[in-house]
């Protein structure tokens, strides 16, 4: 059975859970429409979540890949368009590294688009009822990193393989000790993972409406 | 058996539901240690929200009220501390009064504190895992005036009623139309509500620990 | 000449400067429509700033007082229109105190509203060209503190002295260490305070305009 | 003398004014360590801006060119590290174009960095009091696109033109009309122009130190 290979991270910066790691890991083996969804732990360290994206996709042999994410300061689930050619640190990641104004990979392009349906997919997440949008930075931390790194493994090797990276909010568990933040029960994420995988293998060609941001 | 009160709202200002009234409603006929809670609906009018509501304390004789209300701006439990005696509308209630800078009850105080341990239910939510916190204003809109309203029948009429108000964030599907906009599953909120509950019932002095805000 | 009394404070949090002080000063001594603006620096401590406060209005005899503080999160000039009766600091003040849930005046009323007029004031200032609003919270740090103190004098001792409180950003200086963190330029606050006194000297009766908020 | 060219665009969205042109025109002709500057407004127009840049290009023939543009919701001066080669239009540019998920320039890169000192600007104005920080997304309207072309017109034809985009907040006197949002003086603007063009005259490298975002 053809797979779809999610992935999520561990915690980091003080944290003890991370909410896409809580969440993708639940629907690991989950079967739709012909697939079955392979969930799999990326670390959140520069380099070593890139070697184990490399051995997850090799033993996984996915047509689409969807990794996710924690963002602190959204408020909604977040597919991301643009993964940028640059790592810069603002805290060092879980193995202590911190690169400043690196490529993702050298002679790499400066950048790569997702290759899901992610207008799609956010609207879909809507119709559910589930909060969704767009964004067109995941920054120049480990998040960004991985997803440079699967488009561009996407773009070297694996040309068939869709490539999409969803930033979550922080779970209420961790937004306690922030006051203000936003936060999204994980079951909620785990319904929207659900929408994205389905609405990823029923959409050939993503919709074509204004979705952009105008700064 | 004795009674808590809660309160939720109608929709209002163009929604088609209020997450108050879908969290309270389902609380409706709950037993918690060897009280009775009853749900009713408020109209989000002025005036009229006062007069369901001395209704509602009449027939069910609570020995506390717990009002809740929602705000589109929170991310978290919001415990409100201060009812301010003024009523001043930026948009029409939902049967089209608009008052501006009139007072609640005409000769009230200028306001009234909350009589609910507000410090200790934040404490216990957010032990629970569920994002809270307190407020010092409940604004100027029909959420403030049914607060007043009720501490006014406390200090007049109820002695022993204990009275507070909780401002909860949007529900899901309605942030689905707010981009960026935190929400809260109602799920969530029904829980919140619980532990609220449950500790308002063991809970005779509230905690002392600062809780306060800056500006 | 009969004089308008404006306080700043001194800096506070780990602040080298606060903005309410460096604005306030640069009016000492302006004269408007027959007033002369007496500018006093307050300590940004519990009890203590009272004291000097009660000393202020003793020796300037004021018929109008406008308190100014700092508010880190505030994007505009944003005027107060309820102090409470409490006292409830996160951090300590300057002199290492800490109150929790005390009130500002044993015995005094909950709340005090401002007597000063607030919405024309707003109102001029945004013809003017800068950003202002109306407020429901001063919070309950010194600023609330010395509001509150404020008005209570105003009820019990000099029923002629109307009083306000001016809420102001941040300055660009300070932000520069806080990022995302709104300023205005001290010259564009000074610019607003002399219209703010100009309308409090013209104007009797406060403009009946809808200006609250709904939470 | 050799130019550096400053460029602000038109009023767009319902303003009256654009702080972009209101700041950058003030310092047409002013000279700066051997260089003199030249201001030309740009039209807020998808293509049409490209063209008038283009010949603002081929007229003044810059050794660098910094392009300033409006951006609601920030606090900050806010240097772009990315430029990214999609236009996708929320609303309509001033001549009713609304192109959606199109390339700014077809078969172009995905995206381009900037090649100016960005982290060098940055430090230079917050040592001036300036607050200032980079960002990672210039968003999909016509400031990216502008910023997109600038950078796409470096890398076809003149390797040695040094690009880059500010996006700058309102000036106070739009953000009376939008409540909460910040705002920045058109003087600070100004003089953080003049900071920005001295730094990037003296700096041959960018400053090595980090400045990502976590997400």
């Amino acid at each position: 059975m053809p797979t779809i290979l999610l992935t999520g991270f561990e915690p980091f910066g003080g944290e003890a859970v991370n909410p896409s790691w809580e969440a993708v890991r639940r629907l690991d083996g989950w079967e739709c429409r012909g697939h079955r969804v392979a969930a799999r732990l990326m670390p959140c360290v520069f380099g070593a979540s890139l070697d184990a994206l490399d051995r997850a996709v090799a033993e996984t042999d996915p047509v689409a890949l969807l990794a996710v994410g924690q963002a602190q300061s959204r408020a909604e689930l977040s597919l991301e368009r643009v993964a940028v050619n640059l790592d810069d640190a603002r805290i060092p990641d879980t193995a202590g590294n911190r690169p400043v104004d690196a490529p993702v990979v050298a002679g790499g392009p400066a950048a790569y688009f997702a290759s899901l349906p992610v207008k799609a997919i956010a609207a879909a997440l809507r119709d559910a009822g589930i909060p969704a949008g767009l964004s067109h930075s995941a920054g120049s931390f480990v998040c960004n990193h991985l997803f440079y790194g699967a488009c561009h493994l996407r773009a070297v090797r694996r040309p068939a393989l869709r490539v999409g990276f969803l930033h979550i909010p922080l779970a209420p568990e961790q937004a306690v000790r922030h006051p203000g933040v936003p936060s999204m029960a994980i079951e909620q994420v785990v319904a929207g993972l659900r929408i994205a995988v389905e609405t990823i293998l029923t959409t050939a060609e993503d919709r074509h409406e204004p979705a952009g941001t105008l700064e």
